[in-house]
């Protein structure tokens, strides 16, 4: 079923109980870097600045992404899917996304039940 | 910190209090298509059949994508992330993922306080 929500040209974050949505960065070559949330206040610090803040639910806190490692992610665009509750954040990021030292945290491929790691 | 799943080469995921986890589907070109959610049922069912099976939330139970629009998404591979809690397919879609008739969800661009829809 199609929502006011899904059509409107006004941003209406849909947030979830937590004050969440996803937020899902990928490169402008099209590699997903790293999936995380924003609350309000993390949508508002990234228009801002220009550079990626989510919302660490492990911390509890406003997390600007690089923050500590310096790998931060400048936002080329931000878009909305269709019920608002997700972004999708293109970046130029600085270093590798993934704590692990890897460029994304998808570095490893499914294969049944087994993952290989990806170039 | 970088824990066992972070590193691990076996699919464990990290399903929430729910049983869910984050599924992000791209196409081949890199433009993200949709964000929906798994558990451990529509994994299998996904990796049995090679089309993108999702748990819905707001119908509580199975969704085959394109199940009804015939709009289904082959999947061409599935990457998980460090630790484990989102999964990203990559597939070809055999017609606009949205159900606005768009091709993405994502259809439309952030601008402060407004939408753009994106060609």
């Amino acid at each position: 079923m199609t929502e006011p929500r899904d059509l409107s040209l006004s941003l209406d974050p849909a947030y979830d109980a937590a004050g969440l949505v996803t937020a899902v960065v990928s490169d402008r070559q099209g590699a997903l870097l790293m999936v995380a949330h924003m609350n309000a206040e993390a949508l508002v610090a990234t228009q801002a600045t220009g550079e990626a803040t989510f919302w660490s639910r492990s911390r509890g806190r406003l997390w600007k992404k690089g923050e500590t490692s310096g790998n931060v992610l400048r936002v080329v665009e931000m878009r909305i899917d269709c019920d608002q509750d997700a972004l999708w954040l293109i970046v130029d990021p600085a270093g590798p996304a993934c704590h692990t030292g890897a460029q994304s945290c998808f570095y490893r491929r499914i294969e049944g039940d087994g993952l290989v790691p990806v170039a």
